[in-house]
């Protein structure tokens, strides 16, 4: 027996569908046509919700600009609304790189809503005439507005995650240099010994660091709340009702509760991925962050006995096949993974960007395959990170306050009073002798007085240096 | 009721692991340790198949080498063959990107092979006194050897496949020049009409493109079969016995068919990740052509009014949700996307082989799932380019002629009996009056005679052209 | 004779310096450890200005807190003033890239503006004990605050030009947007025939895509304003007395007139990057559209035959060795190389802040080197591309509107009258038969009156389409 | 008075040329055209060298094919020989990025080499009609097989000199393996203690990894010895007289002396651009490395006391403007910066090579740039490198010492003899503890004996392990 199914077709031909499908022909020739990552829109659940969101809008303001039937046009609002729970999200097969500059996307979601839409009306699926997918679904759109507002929509929600993620592992930074605030450690520079700080600080200057991120991001969230929503195929709005721009526009901002921008100049907007690139340019700038901290905490947790090991951080799991005992920053090494994708990601975009033509940028699907998995990636690295490595962080005060007893680096604090040369001939000897900068400045050259060097070098002054002449 | 379960532990701590779980402790941390792509480990059987082959060949090895108990070693073997045939696959849950340097995924390879061994040999899973994951399957080897060793494996075997496809794409091509070889058209340069040629040429040089790629990928295969098992932990062969490395080699060429080779200088071998950057910059190189011919077919097809239109590509679907009609270049756009993610995942083995540090890259991980990545994409995308679109490709060979007849560009040719001079001079007046070459420079200067120009104006002469002064 | 000199010294020895060189013992060093591009820091004015205002408003500050006497003040206060106006740019050797974090480029400074005051306070050069280059002239300072600071103000005074001749190009395409505003021509999505649309729309969109930009560069000259003058070796402030940040900060606002603040995380702001991976991520953005648009002015002067030809570029020079009268778009092609230039460079920033580590990023200089290169390179693009091409571009206005007459596309503008399926068929067999749409919508199948078509196909209503049912 | 000058035109006009330029109209458009770099191509002097080597067996063969006068070819191939020598170098001053895929670069080679030949013959310069630019010093050649001839010629010539400094590197890295052969010291992984080993095989091994890219930049000499001379234009040879591609291939060889090819598929090798992304790809791949061994360098004489420390890198220069002594690895660091600045680079190289048309790549002069600068530069820093680091590194053999045996990661050397689990919580407890591994597993628990204990860790066995049972 032959499993139940429906014929459609489209100006190429016939395809069969099998009955239980909400989506159609043209999505059955996309799933056909674009086997390349094997990972379905279905993964983007927001991307899904976003296309809701949008056909929502549209069939809202086409209803009361008198292009769309009152009844069609609650069936489709009905049925998006139903979209946006997710209930369909299993039938949004698309690869999430396609051809056709979102084409199958947007059909994907023209389909799915027209079937939905035409049950809600009583009528079996692929009855299009009751609701067409073009010309009722999609009604005053094209793909060249549809598919790009879904996509800033989607990114715009999509941020809201991260940026939380984001902040929270600001936070726990934070917090781990309100706890070592008193733990003095050597600052260096260019993995040289350097002068005194507090480990407060440096966690504290993690938390600022990524902290400037969250502005970044929602610069990047307004940028991509520029629509152009009415100005189809290329920006001219031909076959768009008169008003309609501004008035799906302001019910998407109904509907999503985003601030979202009807673009000034149109024919730009429809092919501009200028957002795109600068939100992929935030995202890899925080990538770079994250990895200069990543290599920061495996440097300062280096050892136990033949590196710095200033820090702990929370051992997870065996670290070593063959070497027992041995605990690795797995952590700090996975969020430096990740990181190196998101950079790789940024070029993926860039390139797409670079590649679009004319009045349209065809390659914005592998643009948003790139932004949604970096941020997806990103936003798992922060949660790692903060929870099974940055709350669990200890310090080793005491070696840490031994490695700067024991430097020459402070010699520094007494450039004011001995000046540069001086110093630095202490210095010079120190490392060539082995000796203290103690003994060299105070007991064998007497450079100056027990009482002078007990001023300058007190806990307080090495751990936040005043000025002393 | 509780399911079944059993303890594991390890030097962290004990846990609970289901009970069919052929998985442990290891493993168990790993899964929630690195929850970053989501995608496991097993969606590359191939290197699931071949971290198997590296378990059995040192079982062999150590069992001849008296390190390993002969009925372990056997029980071990017949485990491997279980798992390289996948019927183990869905164990294999880390995720693709993890820390420590592929320690998890060597574990949960050690961990399920020694489970399997263990029901082989009689016992209860977990009962790893018997068959122990670190003691016997992991037995003379280190994640530094046994990682590496079964990721160049699976790329090796990988690209076979890929190499496959891309060779039938390049004789599709090929058969196209065939195909096209007497029809003239425009050559260009600069996107600017240049001299005449044959079509067949265009497509064939395509093929040759590719086809030079094939032998790159050769060279990429030769660098990465070079492997270091034997010498552990750093490269020193601590707690290997000796001979190991030279037998284990031995046998895992005989398992797997390819021919392996053991590194010169293990210690360098151990940490260098230079194989996989000029494998990575050869699967660059290809996905920079694939995206220029794309490019091309795009450019060729463009119309079909107000392009070149000198080709149709097969349509695979409705190219608008607006535009009535139009089809697109659907399968030129998809492979260009997989390239520009091709091109962005090289960055991201860049970024990783450049964090090496010391006696370790640990960033592998990240590179294994970019590479594996980016040669699956294009091997999908080489079936795609071929399957869906050149096979099909039909020539548009009246008007492509006719573009030539009507060109200024055929004034090249006039070169050799007129000099550049006043060959330029006709040139600059066709394209001033829109006269055509032949008017200007037989009819009104009488230049060349009627003859003259018949003699070099051949089709055979336009389209393979010889010398004539 | 032996040409005159004079000996210094550091810590590490003596050395003879031409006694006409106002640079001392660690230029020296410098200019022989660094040969790697040839290219010194005199190629960027700027930066050398901005290292004269940085020790100029340290002085001044010094001296009111009373750690720099008054008199050796007013000397460097003078030095710096003549730095300041170029004349001592030939000074500054120290190669573009160096290791030492800018140590050398500090010290190149500081011992230029040593000698030049020790000149104007009556001693020869040399006499550092009358005004020494790390006492007198860094006091209070460090590389690791004095360089970047200088750093930022060269980079916010060059993005000045760079946004005036971004600026001009983009006020150049919008007068030929105006000029244009009127010629019909066919839109374009994925180089398939779109909807019709003016060519005016299509070079202001160029405007409009440009002019986004400039409000990036501002959004960047903010970031990069926030500088980190006072807290020293490390963010620390070791060494600096109390108010000397906020008051050199002060300073230097006046003497620059640029908009500078004091970081908040002065630790933090030591190491960070990010403004700098900021503004090179804004330059490559500027790149990519800049590119894009260099294509599309390619495409659509391609031809003169064979091509799209629907503007022309004016001709600067001929463009074959071999091809007489061949003309090609060389300004737009240098445009794209230097697109490519400034994306290769951002990688280069990239990877230089990701490599920071602890309390200092170490790879400023070659920050430095990527980001000055891409500003002038995209400032003489940005020249180049409007004086030698755009404003010179003139439309082949009679062959656009031709080509959109002849085309398939204008079928859109009747989906809202016989709906998609119908207008799609009518394209079929316009494609199939090479009829036109008009020939077969109105002639043959009598769908629509020949009223109705005028009425929609008006000029004005093709090239700004409004809604007809 | 005037300054003495001549006309010449081309087919845009005429402009006046200073009489002492050898170089002419073209040239002189060129350098008004393209003011991006500001760097001439006479810094490449291998460039115009290539350039005058491919006009003079262009004329060699020209003439023996009957197409050239002898007298002229005679001329113009002493013209050659002198620009070969350098004598015209300061005539080449064409920006290195221009558009024109090289028309320009050529026309400069052509003009200047016509002006020089006619004064051989006797008559002034810009009398063209006794030696023509095109006619004759350009005659059966084309920009487009001319130009990426000569750059190839050029780029196999440099990279002899950069394999050179390699190698000298390579060599200087092996004697220090070979000095550092007796030091102990802890192999690190992760950047936690892993096992101990040779610092001298660490050295070695930085050999071992240089080495490895004479044979890469051998298999891209390779790939670049293929040319496509002879097929003029677009790759069908119009225009150049039969048997012409074989005998001047055949003529360059002899020039050159290189290993030159005639590449099979003229039409694809017109426009490929495949060897040039190969070579980038490999001296990418050589910075990776490079940049990885700097790293090395620098986390191993981090310090000098709250560092690894375990070797000095020679002092060139005081380290800072404030910390007196600080010595900075600054060599390492600039070349670190020099490895970002390659990589950076081949990106450029790669959007260049995927921005190829149709029958040509308008981009190759990017690439040449790209490549030429940082051959270059990799050049000087390997020198560098060499010279002003490697050959003075020492190590501090007694602490590397001291901290291999104050480790714990020695007891992976007692898995053989206790098992991984029992060494694990040998482990765990040292790291608890601070106690070293022999007072736990000998004295406290003994496990095994003294005897035994010492067996294992004899100074030989540390640093090249046997397999003790």
């Amino acid at each position: 027996m032959a499993a139940a199914s429906r014929l459609e077709h489209d100006f190429l031909g016939e395809r069969t569908i099998p009955e239980d499908a909400y989506y159609g022909i043209q999505t059955l020739r996309a799933i056909e046509n674009f086997r390349i990552t094997g990972i379905p829109l279905k993964t983007e659940p927001l991307f899904v919700q976003a296309l809701a969101y949008v056909k929502k809008a549209a069939a809202l303001a086409n209803q009361e600009l008198g292009v769309l039937d009152a009844s069609i046009a609650a069936a489709i609002a009905q049925a998006c609304d139903r979209v946006i729970t997710g209930e369909f999200d299993n039938q949004f097969l698309t690869d999430m790189i396609q051809g056709g500059a979102g084409t199958s996307v947007n059909m994907n979601a023209n389909e799915v809503i027209a079937n939905v839409a035409l049950e809600i009306m009583g009528h079996p699926k692929g009855q299009y005439e009751f609701c067409h997918p073009n010309n009722h679904v999609n009604c005053s759109q094209s793909t060249n507005d549809a598919y790009p507002t879904a996509f800033r929509v989607a990114l715009s929600n999509k941020l809201v995650g991260y940026g939380q993620a984001l902040s929270e592992l600001a936070e726990a930074f934070a917090q781990k240099g309100e706890e070592f605030r008193n733990v003095l450690k050597m600052g260096r520079t260019q993995l040289q010994d350097a002068v005194p700080m507090s480990m407060g600080d440096e966690f504290k200057a993690f938390a600022t660091n990524l902290r400037e991120e969250l502005l970044r991001i929602e610069d990047s969230r307004q940028l991509i709340s520029e629509i152009n929503m009415g100005a189809t195929a290329i920006g001219t709005g031909v076959n768009a009702p008169s008003g309609y721009a501004e008035l799906v526009t302001q019910h998407l901002r109904t509907i999503t509760g985003l601030d979202l921008k009807l673009a000034g100049d149109l024919i730009e907007a429809t092919y501009d991925t200028g957002a795109y690139v600068q939100l992929s340019g935030v995202l890899k700038r925080t990538a770079v962050k994250l990895s200069k901290i990543c290599n920061d905490l495996r440097l300062l947790s280096s050892g136990p006995r033949t590196g710095l090991f200033e820090i702990n951080l929370p051992p997870l799991q065996p670290g070593s096949s063959i070497m027992p005992g041995k605990v690795n920053p797995v952590v700090p090494e996975v969020v430096n993974q990740t990181a190196f994708y998101v950079i790789g990601a940024d070029l993926t975009v860039t390139m797409a960007a670079e590649a679009g033509q004319l009045q349209l940028n065809v390659m914005e699907p592998v643009i948003s395959f790139a932004l949604f998995t970096s941020i997806s990636y990103l936003t798992n690295a922060c949660h790692t990170l903060r929870e099974k490595c940055v709350v669990g962080i200890t310090a080793n005060a005491q070696r840490a306050e031994e490695l700067v007893r024991n430097s020459i680096g402070i010699v520094t604090q007494l450039n004011p009073v001995l000046g540069y040369e001086t110093a630095a001939e202490i210095a010079k000897e120190a490392l060539r002798t082995g000796k203290s900068v103690y003994a060299i400045a105070v007991t064998e050259r007497q450079l100056l007085t027990q009482e002078k060097w007990e001023e300058i070098f007190t806990f307080e002054n090495m751990i936040r240096p005043g000025f002393i002449q």
